[in-house]
This record gives C-alpha cells, structure tokens and sequence, in this order.
C-alpha cells in the first residue's frame, strides 16, 4: 500500500496571503530614507516606525533621524494638537471627524504630518499607496481628513459553531479570526495583520462579534472581557479600535434582573456598570452595537418602549467614557403573512424610526442599511436616510456577498456603495442636492466584514477588493471605484519592484470593473429582489420567498410581476421619499428600469425604457450575463503565469463555479417566467 | 423576586405513556387463573410468566400451575417442534414462516400453544387483544401465522446528534430511546418498554441505527458491539431480535484497508471476521441493513460492480451464523439536471435491480420501497415489487410522518398501506390476482420507526396507532385498517376495567379512519408529489424541489402540470409495470385520478372522472381539506374528560397546528394554482 505515506505527511498550514500589502506595494517607500517623530512610546507611533523599518530593510532604504535629511518625514502631534484641548484622545476620535494628516511634497520630499499616530499611520499608508507618484509630483501642502469620523467594520462571527449559522453569520471565507474552538484563539498574531490591512484603507473599528447574540457571545461583554482584551491589544497597534455587539436582554440573562426594561432603575444600574467594566478593562473601547427587536433579537417592544428609550439607555451608560452605541434601524416583521398585501416591510424602518428623530442621545449612531430591504443586489435608497436630520446617521453596507454571490461570483461591490453614497434625495438642486455621503458624516458608515480565517482572507481572492473599497469609500466617499480597483490592483498585484503588468491591470478591469452589473443581469431582475434559495441566500428559487413569513414577495402570476408600492394603489412605500424621489418611483412612466418591479407591478408585456418588454429583458439579460461570465474567464484565462499560482487556481476554481452557478440562475430564471408567461424568447434561445 | 423560586424545584420527568398496553387493557386476562408451562430457563418464558402475574395481580386473578384448571394455559415447546428438527432456532426464525402459535378454545376455557417462547408470547398479547372475546366464543382451534417471517423496524437514530438531521433522522418523537450523549444509553429500561409493546403487535426484529451511517455510528459495528450487546439485551426478553445499518465502506473506514471492492478477498474476509465477531458478542443477532450508492451513501458502484456482488458480500459474511441482508432497492441519481426531461426518477430502482433478478444470494432481501418516489403520500405500487420473482423481496414503509404531517398531522396510514400490501400487479385474475403481499412473503416487510424518547412515544399520541398498525398489518397484511383501528382503541383507551366509552372509540374513528386521505385533500394534488418545502419537508413549497437535482419535478407551466411518464410520449415508466396496469396507467382515460399527475401532463381543464377539472379539484379538495380538520377538532373537542387529560392535551396542541398548517396548504396551493391557470374557484371563495 504505497499511497498510504502520503497520509501521514504533516501539512503545513501556508500562511495568509499579504492581500493589499505585499512587499512589492512598498517598493517606493522601501527605497527611500524615511524619519518618524512623535511620542516614543506610543504604541501605534512603535509600529510606524515599524513599518518604516520592514520596508526599508526589504527595499534597501533607511530609517534615519528627522534632521538628518530624510527622504520622509513622519511626525506625530504637531500640526492638529489645539483640536483635542480640554477633551481626552478617546474623545477626539470617537466624536470629530478631526483625525486627519498634513502631506507636504518640498522638491521631492514627503512631510507627513499628524496629530495622533494613528493618523501619521493612515497618511503613512497612503504614501504607500501612492508609490513613486507621492514623491514626484509638484510640490504641495495638502490636508487629507476621512470624511466619516466613524469608520467601522461589523464581524458577524460568533465565538461557537452556530449549528445553522456556522461560525461567521453569512461567512465565506472559513471561520473567525477571532475565535476557535468556543474561546479567543490563543495566538492572535494574524488579528494584527488583520488590523495592519484596515489601516491601509482607514478603517479604524471593529465590532468583533455577531449582532446576533447568542448566549456564549452575551459572555463575551462579562466573564470574558480579559479575552476580549486581548483581541483589543491585538488591534491596538495599528489603531483599530474595538467595539462589541450586545443583548438588550443582557441585564436579564447575564445579570439576572428580572427585566431589560430601558425606564428601570436597575437596568439602567446594570447598563453603567458594566460599561465601566469594559472602560476599566480596555480604555480605548469603542462602544456597543445593537441589534433590537429584529429577527427575534430582544428589545424595548417587549417592555412598551421604543427604540430611543432603548438606544438612550445603553448611551447614557457608555456616555462618560466617550463610547458610542450604533443602534440598527433593521426593525421589521419577520412573521408576516403573505395573503397580507398592505403590509409592505419596505415601509418599517422608516415607520419605526422617522418618528423618533430628535429623540436620541448625541452619542447613539442610527445604523441604517442602505436599501429599505435587506443587502439585495439591487434596492432603492432607504428612505430613512432622508427623514432624520436630527440624528446621527450610520449607513449600513455589507461588504460579505450574502445577496451577492457568496465570494463565489466575482462581484465588485464599490460602484454599487457609490451609487448608493451619492444618491440625492432630494434631487439635483442648485446646490446640486445633499447626497446620502453627506447625511451620515456625522454618524459615519458601517459594514458587516467578508474576512475569515481562509488564506486569502475573503475566499474569492477578488473579494478582498471589496473589503479595500469599503475602507477607501469610507475615508473618501467620492472616489471613483475604478480608481479604488486600479489602487488596489497596484498594491495587491505590485512585482518585487512595485510595478504592475499592464495586461494584469487590465483583466482585472475587465473581471470586475461591471461585475456587479453583471451579477445582477443573470438574477433578481428589474429591482425584485430575492429569488434566493431560502437559508443559505446561494442560487436561484423564484418562489423560495413567495410564500414564506418573511415579507419579500414579487407576486408572480401569469400576466405579470413585481410589487405595487405606490401610494395611487400599493402599500404607499413611494410616500416615505421626498419630491422628485417620491413622484419618479410613483408614476411607472419615470421610474428607473432597474427598480420598475421594486415599485410597480406591471405585466410582462410592459414595455421598459430600454425599449423591450419586461419578459424579454429577463430573457435577454440572463443571456447576456451568463455570456460576459465567459468573457470574464477567457480573460482571466489570459493572465496565464502573470498571477501568484495559488491565487490563479483559487480563482479559476471560483470562476468556474460562477460560470455553473449563473447558468443555473439563467435557466432556472428563463423557464419560470416562460412558464408562467407563455410568451417565448424573441431570439428563439434555449429555455427549458 | 417571589416566582425566582419555581424555577429551582426539581423538574421529574413523567413515564412514558403506556400506549396500547396500560394495565386495564390486560383486565380480562388479568381477572383469570393462568398457566405457563415450558423450558423454565428460557428468557423469553420468564417474560411471558412475568406477563401473567403483572396481569393477575393488577385484576384479581392468579398465576397457577398448568394441573390446576387454569382458566389460560401457556405451553411452550408443544405443538410444532418438529419443524425445527436438525436446525438451530435462529434459523428457524430468521428463515422461516412457521412462528405461529395454535389457539384453542374449550368451554370458555383457552390453550395457547407453541414451539418457541417468543411465538408463546405473541398468543398471549392475541389473547389480551381479544379481551373478554377470547373466552366468549364457540369452541376453536385455531392456529395463527405471521404473513412474515421478517418484521422488521428499522430506527433511524443516530448516536451522535447529526448537525443537520438531528438525533433521529426524520424523527418527530424527540431523541433516541437508544441513544443519549453519543452513547448508548446507560438505563435501557425503556428499549425493554419498547420491545413489549412491539411483541404486543407482532413486529419482531429492530435495527437499531440510522441507514445513512455516519462515522460515529459506524463503529457500532466494531468498538461499540458491546454496547450494541446491551441494547440487544434489552430487547431479548420480548423475543426482539436486534439488527445493525452497515456501511459498504467499513472495511476501509474501520478497517483500513484500500479498497472495499465487494470482489477483494481481503474485503470479504473482513466482512467475514466482523460478522465472525458480532454473532460472537450476540448470538441471536438479525442481520445487516445497508443503504449503499445511494444520496451519498458508499456502494459497489465504485468498484465497477453490481448491488448483487455487494449485497452477497455481506450475505456470504453472515450466512454462517443464519443472518440476513436486508439490501435497499433505494437507488437513483440525486444530482440530476432538472433541464433533462428524459430521466425519470421513477423509473431508478428497476432499472437497478431487476436485471439483477436471481443473482442474489438465499439470505438477502431487497428491501423495496412501497412507492417508486419516496414514501409520498400518494404514489403508484413500485413496479420492481413484480419484477423480481426470482428474489426475496420486502416492503419498506415509513411509519414515521416524514411527508405525511411528521407527527404535527393526524394522518392514520394503514389504509394507505392497505392499499399497497393488496394491490395486484397482475390485475384482478382469475384466481383474483397475486398481490404486493403474496409477493413480499418470501422476504416480509420493514418500515422506518416514528419512535423517540417522547413521553408518548410518538410526539403525537395518536400517531402510536401507525405503529401499532404496522406490527399488526406486518402479521396479517389481509386485516381491516378499520378494525386495527378499532383493535388499538380498545386498548389504548381502555379504562381500569377495559372497557372504552363508546363515544371515545367513536370520535377516534371519526378523527382517525380517513385521516390519510383528509392529509392528501389539501396537500400535493393527484398523486403529483412533493410540493413540501425541501430539507425538512414540512409544509407547502409548490416549487421548493422543481429546479433541484433531487428528480422531483411537476413540471407546472400556465397551461397544465403533471410528470408525463408514458411509453408513447413520456420517460417510459409505465412500461415498467405488467399488463393490466401498464395500459390503465398509459392512457389518461383509464389512469385512476387520484395517480392522474404522476403519470400525464394534463391542462388545468382536463376533466378528471370525477367530473371536475384539475383545477377546480385542487380548489374543491383543499377547502374540503381544511373542513374536514375542523371537524375532526370539533369531534375532538367533543370527548371533553373521556381520555387522560395529557394526552388530551398534546392531541389538542397537534390539531390546531394542524389546522394552522392545513390553512397554509390550502391558501398557498390555491394561490400557486390560480396565479399559474388564472382559472377562479367556480364557487367563488377566498383565494389570495
């Protein structure tokens, strides 16, 4: 039995990929000699000289003293120190949007300038990013500011294998890189890669555990707060900050109170003190993130209370350390009944929320996920974002491909978070209209993460370019996401040099520039929505949703499709925008193509702007989309040799499921609605 | 905090309800003076002596000596030793159908007579469920048979709880009574418990382990025989006989060999020396069980072979201690391409087996489900039951509700087994045709358990009376479902004096006589299929499993639906079956309606001979449905204190959700139907 060796080798577990940050990415820096000054025993100013010192022992550059002529210069506290008088350094980062850096380029050399290291950081990557570029250009003397103080990441990872869930909540990437095993894994070096990579985009918070609390995550705000001290210390260095999501049951179920009620007394005792638990344990804590009255979580309906009492509650309890609350606004109900047509769960963030506007404490961020639904591939704005201006508002996004492919489909998600941030509410006016990115400057933005402990961190190997997007789209809401791809291929791509080949370059443009559309031609068309296999949300099932509690219908029948949200004959969800928004979605005649079925209920022989019926655009996109995913491999399949071996075979094998996966949505798509309609495709295509 | 104290005090659990054998069911035996004479060491005697004085003494009588006038005589070893010359009693039992008892009845005064313990103990539970009548009668002499010799409850427990299965694989009746913790259980009382109530309807052999053999539970086979030794132990004393689910891959799963290619003769000595090993540990073992090349479960098709080189692998293994294979004729492609129309499910386990007619060994079974599907409420007879004259062949059946209501239904299926145990393959000839019964004698009948460790047994109380049905029909195929019915009322209700009220036998019929075809009215539709929701397959899901790989398919467009299965235009199937039937079920003027989908694609107005269209049957037999449900509540209602007030209880909480999920039946299977047809309810009720 010769084969039988082979088993008992030994694997050696290979260690992540470097992602964004290989050591070709640091090539320009690398070469140069670089000065860092600030406090010396700051921690995050420890790893910028760090830093410095990695990349110029691989590149043959230097870390010199500040006056002896570097090439960079990188100071700490010196530019932006009056800002924070008279507050602590917790303070200053949990509420302004202050923490920026000063970039000066003087005859080819770089001053970077920072009131905090953990800003110094963040301009210290982005001279990263900018390779060669930063030190050729003219000089200047620029201000570089993240526009959303509140830049935070949202791990849905639960610290036990949730026996339906899994480990990670709507993971795709193996498990946490938090957690093994029912506790915090004992070395947490990778949790500081982790951290490394976020601070190259600007991402500076982590809520490391599942908005769904479960009982053993509960422990994690208790028993187990040196264990989450530790991951705290894990992130720390490169100045990530560390928040937890918490139960609004916990005073019952972790303390032992006889309510959760926001108006008691004790609740209210219970809340302080084990804020100053935390406080004590990790000083630099963020705050909570909750998850309230939603999909069975626990919250402040049970006791007659609403959602600002609940939010203010926890608020007032965080309030003297400088910590935050994000409190979701993802409050709807689950346990509806689909013969029910006027209940729309559209409308129920909105319901809920709108009416509590000046109700909440300055300190509570309301967290609202971008699309009045759930994360699909295609939603209108939430409607919510426009109706509280007296609240600090956080927009939700998911950088996990939940609706989107699973980081089994590539799926560049940024132009969608583009459209999304620079929506406008209120329509281009003379001032060219307030956009989404403007409203949740003073609450920031959150996204539920797709990082697991997988080798390339994302699964898919180009799902981390989401992941950088989010970040970069976090710092700066305008960025074009071509230019954020192009960004991310020159660092994830860069050869021992720093250099990129052109034909790498462009198959990745070509893969995942429209990919996002693409993904959306070959499933839920036109704004529908759903479609997904129920449970696990991966491939197609027209009816999976149709007849179930959860309030996402397309109501389907021979003659037509999509759901009436209009306030002539529908559910009035077209009521919740104000003008223009709420007079385009409600007249079929404006409303956009790709929202019609979100809106509307039309029948299949409508005829959209594009000039073909509804029918024959489901025939027609999911033709073509199935057609540009073999465009994508056939491209990728000329990168041959140009990419790290394991990454190409990693991504072949993704590709190819893709491929499988978007003939099945097509087929199974074409037949239920040549089925149901009887009306054949006009370029006589195979349908089943 | 005055209600914290209720949660401290000590929850007893209740004993398991004592089904059809509480103590006023044994009153008319239990007044009398009985007798029980034979081998004195024998375990099986001393349980029938047990049996005798638990009964005198709870009404009166007495146990005295077979000289002293008994009223009951109890002779082992008497009437039919012969028959058992030059073997040993193994294999009469495995091998034969001669395991009867003689009955003789004078002057009121009554004889039971046997060769063996067991068949002893068998007359005297036909004693107890005569009652009073047993004495009453003329003078007999009667002898009594099981049909077959081969009764066999196959348990689908696992010992682990699987992640996503469960304990109890399509169990709906709690956890394991085997199994606790990943072990077998240290108190087997109950499995005694369970093996009385067995003995009292005739069923005499009990695998004890899920069919899909997951790793844990494969080494039942090898490390934890004698914990299997145990469990065998405790079934012992009421003449049940122990059995184990294999795995085909256990010589290199447990044995590590390289292979387990049924031709090896390493694979065949392993084999040899395991079963060696089992019948050392448990004489009296049964035999093995295997689900093999089937949902993933390892076979002989790996190796290039046959089920026939499979099966007398194990055949030749036990042959020498007198085992049986029982050998599932469960085989077909799960990951079939819904877009390919030409195969057919249906047609799978002929195409597999009977080729392979005359080519398997004495001593195995094929065990073929009654359905060529899977265990649907309504299916045509498996064709491969006539196929295969030069085989044993048994009946599997499912007693457990996996897609009859799982035991949240009332859904009585001995009619349903009825019809197939009687229906003649050949028509109705001369001699009246042979029937599916006559067929299976050679190899019996098996069915999957709805038993757990649920005080009443089977979650829903009523559901005992499938269990109890099915040992009884496994004796006597030819008995009225009706009168089982009766049967199990005048014991499981009978009160202190074995009396049962009138109007408690009465509501139960009325609940219970045509529960099964009320649970057809308003789920899937003439014979059509599935329709459930996929994986746990509970409640409605109209297309749930038409774009999976399962085979499952109705094919329902907006003209018509229905799986054409035709020689002239369809997959064939229909020639499968022998004339009459492959011509009754080819033309859709003589296919019986209630099959009428599972053989024709029909429009939605084909009119059925009932003289309705599809369609208005769908709509007419789902109000009717739900009607029928309230009825069968109302009539519950009615018993009002007539039957313990927990069982009560339970019936009560099972009708209503029963109701609620007949309600979601009806509407989502009327809404599915009238979107598809557009056709409305000739009377106008509420469709959504």
């Amino acid at each position: 039995m010769p084969d039988e060796t082979t088993s008992s080798e030994i694997v050696v577990e290979p260690a992540p990929c470097p992602a964004w940050l290989p050591d070709g990415a640091l090539a320009a820096v690398g070469r140069r000699r670089v000065a860092v000054a600030g406090p010396p025993d700051d921690e995050v100013l420890v790893t910028v000289r760090r830093e410095a010192e990695r990349a110029t022992s691989a590149h043959g550059g230097a870390v010199v003293d500040p006056d002896d002529s570097p090439d960079i210069l990188l100071e700490a506290s010196s530019v932006l120190d009056s800002s924070s008088n008279g507050r602590n350094e917790d303070q200053v980062s949990t509420l302004d949007v202050g923490s920026g850096f000063r970039l000066v380029r003087d005859g080819g050399r770089v001053t970077v300038a920072a009131a905090t290291a953990t800003a110094l950081l963040h301009g210290w990557f982005h001279v990263v990013r900018l390779g060669e570029a930063a030190f050729a250009g003219p000089d200047a003397d620029e201000r570089h500011a993240p526009a959303f103080a509140l830049r935070v990441l949202d791990h849905w990872d639960n610290v036990d294998v949730h026996p339906v869930m899994g480990q990670v909540e709507r993971g795709y990437s193996g498990g946490s890189i938090f957690y093994d095993a029912g506790r915090v894994r004992e070395d947490l070096s990778r949790v500081t890669t982790y951290a490394r990579l976020l601070a190259a985009t600007g991402i500076d918070r982590v809520c490391i555990n599942n908005v769904n609390v479960h009982a053993r995550e509960a422990r994690l705000l208790t028993d187990d707060l040196p264990e989450v001290a530790r991951v705290a210390g894990a992130l720390r260095p490169y100045g990530v900050r560390t928040h937890l999501a918490v139960s609004f049951a916990a005073p019952m179920t972790l303390g032992g109170l006889p309510t959760s009620d926001p108006l008691d007394d004790g609740v209210r005792a219970w809340w302080r003190a084990a804020a100053d638990r935390v406080w004590a344990t990790i000083p630099d804590f963020g705050g909570f993130v909750v998850k309230a009255d939603s999909e069975g979580q626990p919250g402040p309906f049970a006791y007659g209370r609403d959602h600002a009492d609940g939010a203010n509650l926890l608020a007032e309890a965080v309030a003297p350390h400088g910590g935050v609350v994000h409190w979701r606004a993802f409050v709807y109900d689950h346990t509806q009944d689909w013969r029910d047509r006027s209940t729309d769960r559209a409308r129920a963030a909105y319901d809920h929320f709108a009416p509590l506007d000046g109700r909440f404490a300055e300190n509570v961020v309301v967290q609202v996920k971008h699309g009045p639904m759930d994360f699909q591939t295609r939603e209108p704005v939430s409607p919510v974002l426009a109706a509280m201006p007296g609240s600090r508002l956080a927009l939700e996004l998911q950088v996990t491909q939940e609706y989107t492919g699973q980081q089994r489909h590539a799926c560049y998600l940024a132009p969608w978070w583009s459209e999304n941030l620079g929506f406008r509410p209120w329509g281009h006016g003379d001032d060219d209209g307030v956009a989404v990115r403007d409203l949740v400057a003073p609450g920031g933005i959150a996204a539920v993460s797709n990082v697991g402990d997988d080798r390339f961190w994302t699964g898919h190997p180009l799902a981390q370019a989401n992941l950088y997007a989010f970040g970069r789209l976090a710092w700066d809401p305008t960025l074009d996401p071509a230019a954020i791809l192009d960004e991310w291929i020159g660092l994830t791509f860069a050869g021992p040099e720093g250099a990129v080949e052109p034909r790498v370059r462009e198959v990745l443009h070509a893969v995942l520039d429209d990919s996002w559309r693409t993904y959306e031609s070959y499933t839920a068309p036109l704004g529908v929505g759903f479609m997904v296999r129920p449970g696990h949300h991966y491939g197609p099932d027209v009816d999976g949703y149709e007849y179930t509690p959860w309030g996402t219908y397309h109501f389907a029948d021979r003659d037509g499709i999509g759901v009436d949200r209009t306030r002539a004959t529908g559910t009035g969800f077209t009521g919740q925008y104000p003008a223009p928004w709420r007079d385009v979605y409600e007249d079929v005649a404006t409303c956009p193509d790709e929202l019609l079925l979100f809106f509307h209920h039309v029948p299949y022989t409508h005829v959209l702007h594009s000039g073909v019926t509804v029918v024959q655009h489901v025939y027609d996109t999911h033709f073509a989309g199935v057609d540009r995913v073999r465009e994508a491999i056939a491209a990728w399949e000329s990168l041959d040799g140009r990419v790290p071996s394991d990454v190409d075979a990693r991504v072949r094998e993704r590709l190819a499921e893709q491929l499988r996966s978007a003939v099945e949505w097509r087929d199974q798509l074409n037949t239920y609605f040549f089925r149901k309609s009887g009306i054949p495709d006009a370029h006589g295509r195979t349908i089943f």
